[in-house]
């Protein structure tokens, strides 16, 4: 008998983009010899053929599965390399022309505090995608990191600056190969802020954080522009994305800069 | 034929909440003679006895309507007006001894820019309960409005301040018969920060509010106290609940301060 | 004085989209003889070119005002009459090439219940887009509708279906002078899924939409292709994007199918 | 020289809960035997005494560092071994009378499914507080599990039920020293719902799971009550606190039912 996902539709269009999203999943990876531990939000879609009425949902969570526990056993993977094994076992059980894969999770770095050298772990926001379309494979990897910006206008015109919490994302797309580290990414976004933001501050690294804060105003339009040039700098022939949300201090709204490079 | 909700549950326990939720509908009020209208966000829910199965879901929603239907063509009720209506039709329809209905809005205040004295439309957060036991009734009202908080400990240690976004939420519960303005307990919030925040600022604005947050340093702790302070002056006997939340522009995470008077 | 806005940046690249995002103001609109209230969330965004620091903020913000107010008062506008305002009084203040403004609000419908008749107000999302580039204007409105699916596949194999809430996302971008309902658009949707939903439902009625899901079960690659089938049909030459997402009841994940047409 | 923190407010109010919220920092713990690591969402309050300005901020950091850094390597803790670890290093470094800690995080649970016996992981979402009010201890689990509700009334009066995902909220609160596993608490839930989910479901699972759904009609209310019955049985002595939301397939909006034992 034959499944309802392999008849034919009512209306024949095909589709771009069809399979599964917010599942979650734990997944361990490793990273220049440290392992990591996620439990992302997962997306992964294939197209569809204007001709079957449906996917197989479930062959996409198995190749999920399969895949995770693979690379968990050999313990040597980072997440693209987890997502390439998907689309790769999801191409034997299920036939597709392009597929994709999205893993979204919580990235630790640990760094030290400016003037204490205290130790800290700082979380920021990931995605890692890979697309494969063909043979083809490329990739896509996003970093979302808190800093800061101090108004450079209010700063000349009032003697005295405004200053808010601001969000930086910044995102890479490349081949697949291409070597893309993640920390790199946030030290991209961490570098165009006012200054970088710490979970443990002292009074000493307090102070040091403002004095460096007031020295560096800057616009929203100049962080968004600090992710490109530095970006560009480090990622050379890759596809960079950038966007910076400032949480005014002075306003209920937000201001927004967003560009390519 | 006996609906199913009246029967008996497999297990006997009464339930303290019982109905609908994120259910939105338009409804139109009147306050102190001017319209406003609303898309809010309503929960409405009733005590079941413990010898039913379930409520009459439908009856909820057709309380809420035709009491909507009715303060509007009358045109002069407030939120509260029409919450209590809903209850009471409700009543005759549904046997309950708790019921409660909340809506949450936005609200919308016009002000005058400090310096160059241009109009501005300021949207607030409310949402308005009311609560029938028996035949008392108690209402709840709570607004929540973003303003900002200058360190005051970072001015005396560093000379200079970090200063970010800040949201407080001021919570007022009285009978249902006293007067509560929502508007009121918005300029209590205000107050309560190292300045108040605008829509629309030129730059002279821009310079007379940096002026003002320089001048009046707060911690988040000082937030919550003022609009505490500054409740209980404006609303004596009533319940008060204040909570502020500082989106630190040093730190990744928030500061919150919460208290009661 | 030069505005530290007009001064030139470190770092020299153009940016596409810089402007302000969540801010929300009150607006009337009025669309077929009948007026309708909104507090939307509105982004509103130009380009920056790669000599000038900054954009001045206050002007968009200015801008928005001053349409709304002309717009309400002439009570002629639909939304996308105040966007496309909006972007024209912005032109004369401030210089750029590419801009956009999009509101985001909720959208409510008036229904009948399918067996008793009843009047229901039924509310959804939508999003209106203007775009105007040089002299040359589009829009692009999205409606997201609540439905159901009822599984096809299961419905074969088991005898008996799963059923699910499921969202409809439809997008239709054309020249801005076409005419574009969004209540036209919610009916695509609407006509996709299994059934349509209501906020009241007596017995009859919810009798009469339980045959209708189980007389039409669909994946979501269904209801996905319908909209982009019934889009088409109503809005030729426009560009139409679909996203229907299915809230599975039998796995804590979604599933989602999207394609244009 | 005082720090500002220890100064004498203005307005002389105590503070219930002072603290820090948002925080994402990785912790590991072990609970029978077996490693689990998370980047929980952490919250951390103390109260303010009315005659000091605010609370040391940092040291609530330092706490939660140091005592994440000894459980983690002692390798033994469990969430709330961790957590009464932070608020007693806490009491050292910052007096006070009553904290509290909350973690919320994703929990994962290893399954097999209904008919093929396919190993999935199931991921729910869990928080963890412990509260210490001067010598005292006392913790508060609470777990949040998808399932689904079948509706019993319109089984009997279409002969067809809607069906829809429901969410399932269950919080068990008690002394300290009281042993309560996550795991079971989510069995709770799970056995509450019409049937429980899987995140892999082959073909049989999928009519299994159908064959369950349909064999077990359930109100949300019903769901509400299963959960409060069996928690009942198993946590004796504690404080229970149990919520359904119904997602329904048939309204744009949803139904919740709560109560206590």
């Amino acid at each position: 008998m034959k499944d309802t996902q392999d008849e034919s539709p009512d209306v024949r269009i095909g589709l771009e983009r069809v399979g599964v999203t917010n599942l979650k999943t734990p997944i361990r990876t490793v990273w220049r010899g440290r392992s990591y531990y996620f439990t992302p939000n997962i997306e992964i879609t294939i197209d569809l053929d204007r001709r079957r009425k449906g996917i197989h949902m479930s062959r996409l969570i198995e190749a999920i599965t399969e895949a995770v526990e693979e690379e968990t056993l050999k313990s040597r993977g980072s997440i693209e390399a987890i997502e390439k094994r998907v689309l790769d076992r999801l191409a034997k059980r299920h036939p597709y022309r392009r597929g994709e894969i999205r893993m979204a999770a919580d990235f630790v770095v640990y760094r030290r505090t400016p003037s204490s050298r205290r130790k800290t772990a700082e979380t920021h926001g990931i995605e890692v995608a890979v697309m494969r379309d063909g043979r083809k494979y490329r990739k896509r990897l996003k970093v979302t990191v808190i800093g800061n910006t101090v108004c450079p206008h209010s700063m000349v015109t009032a003697g005295r600056p405004h200053i808010q919490r601001a969000v930086g994302e910044l995102t890479v797309e490349t081949d697949y190969a291409r070597m893309v580290g993640l920390e790199e990414m946030v030290e991209c976004v961490e570098e165009s802020f006012s200054s970088p933001v710490y979970t443990l501050l002292k009074t000493s690294d307090e102070k040091a954080l403002v004095e460096m804060m007031f020295d560096n105003p800057r616009f929203v339009e100049d962080v968004t522009r600090g992710m490109l040039d530095a970006a560009k700098a480090r990622f050379r022939g890759a596809r960079i994305r950038a966007k910076a949300v400032s949480q005014e201090s002075i306003h209920r709204h937000d201001v927004i800069a967003e560009g390519t490079a």
